[in-house]
This record gives structure tokens, C-alpha cells and sequence, in this order.
């Protein structure tokens, strides 16, 4: 059995997240854990995620860093704080900023892996620098800004 | 009967995307047209590409950008040539890099509104400029640099 991934710890009502929320039955289900300092998913896309064909479709790979990211984030949170994910109160985070650099094509068929690393924690605003590799190799970077969620997002 | 949109011109084999490619039977679909200077496409979310609760999930918002971007990118490409979309030689655009910028949750359940406008383009390389709205109300803010399809991802 795999540890639970950060978006395990989201209360409900904040996991039906279509990139991430284990709530969410048509959603992505990304899964994101510690793996040292650095934070890494794995997902393999399915193939009607296509851009051309044999390649992952750009869009894809933005949601992967936006989720990716704010998983980070909020996990980077409570570790600053010296809290465990899922203790109160919740530290949930949007993305503010969202940029992706497409290196090369990314091949379809096989699994990616998105590996996280939190560059700045401040106040209610954590950065994290991605990157996206294919058997070791990277295809794309992104850069996700989050902030805390916003109180007026929470339902009540 | 709408016009064409963009998309409507690419090649079958370059119409298989995710997010635009009409042939794709599981994809998005997103169709950008031109409006004036601008191009413009609508796109209303399902209940399942939420975010939170009543919000439209960023990584979506993040695939409209895209899509629109590379779209506007071809259609500006054929236009600088004075040639009408879909004749030979096919210019098609994948994005070196995306950006976007969410300046307030997205209300889900209505449509939302991409606007694009070019801003530089250079040899293989187009900039599109994009909002998204809902009601008039911009809600994100996203950049594509779109470049021309290397010839090695073309399938043969």
C-alpha cells in the first residue's frame, strides 16, 4: 500500500477537484507524495489524451503541474507550520499563476513523472518549479504560484 | 449554421487533440472563430470540471487557453500569407510555452468567453494574447507562444 498522497488529506468538501480530487469519479485522480525534499506524481495518460498523434496533449500536462502544485504547496505549508496534512485548520491552496515550457513532444503510452520543488514559501504564497519526464527525460517545466484558498472559496 | 472554425480546417491527422480536434470523440471540442481583430471562442464546462465547489477547475481553463491560442496562431499564420485556411501548405502550431494568470474563481455552469489577440508574429513563431470571461467579466488572463509543428511530428 502507497502512503496517501496530499490530496488523500483534502476535507471532502474540497476533493472533487477535476485534476485531483479523490471525490471526483470523472476526474484525473492525481496522487502526489514527498519523495525526499522533492514532491513527484505519476500518471499515465489515457490516449484519447492526445495533441497529435503519439503525443500528450499540452492541456494535460498544464492540469498535471496545476494539481502537482498545489498539492505541493499545501503540503510544503504544514511542514513549515510542523503540522501533519489534514490537521486543523486547513491549509488549501489555489493557483494564482500557472506557466508551462514545452521542451520537446511528449510521448503517449507511457507513464510521466511530475517532480516538484517548493522555491518560496511566504505568507499565504508558495512557488513550486516543476518538471515533467518520460524515463528520465524531460519534456516540459512549469511553475505553479499558490496561494492559500481564499475563505469566500470554502463552502460553508 | 456557424461558420468553420478554425479547427475545422486542420488535417484529419492533426485533428485528433484532446482539446480541439473535432475527430477526437472524447475531447473538448473548443472551437475558435474570428470576431474582428480578435478570435474568439465559447466553451461551457461540465459539472465535473470543477475546481471547488461552484468553480471551474484551472487546469481547464488552462486547455482553453491553449487550444485557442494555437488555433489564433494558425489562422493568423494563413491570414499573414493572404491564404485561406486549409490550403497547402498546412500551418499548424503547437505552444512552446503557456501562461495563465487567474485573477478570480471562474463560476461554473455558464459559458465562459476566450478572447485572443495576436501580439507578435515573427517567422515560425505567433504570440496570442488571451482573456477569459464570464459575463463580461474577466476572470483569467492567459499567453500563448504558439511555433509552427516541427515536420517530426507530423505522422506520415
Amino acid at each position: 500500500m502507497a502512503d496517501p498522497a496530499f490530496q488523500d488529506y483534502y476535507p471532502p468538501e474540497q476533493a472533487v477537484c477535476y485534476g485531483c480530487g479523490r471525490l471526483n469519479p470523472d476526474g484525473l485522480h492525481i496522487q502526489s507524495r514527498w519523495d525526499g525534499d522533492e514532491s513527484v506524481a505519476w500518471f499515465t495518460p489515457e490516449p484519447y489524451h492526445t495533441a497529435l498523434p503519439g503525443y500528450v496533449y499540452g492541456g494535460l500536462l498544464a492540469a498535471l503541474v496545476d494539481c502537482h502544485g498545489t498539492g505541493t504547496a499545501s503540503a510544503a505549508a504544514y511542514k513549515a507550520e510542523g503540522r501533519p496534512m489534514g490537521s486543523e485548520p486547513v491549509l488549501r491552496y489555489v493557483t494564482a499563476a500557472l506557466r508551462v515550457d514545452y521542451l520537446k513532444p511528449t510521448p503517449l503510452g507511457v507513464p510521466l513523472e511530475v517532480r516538484g520543488r517548493v522555491t518560496e514559501i511566504k505568507g499565504r504564497k508558495v512557488v513550486v518549479e516543476e518538471t515533467l519526464s518520460v524515463n528520465g527525460e524531460i519534456c516540459a517545466r512549469g511553475r505553479v504560484v499558490a496561494v492559500q484558498m481564499p475563505a469566500t472559496m470554502l463552502s460553508e
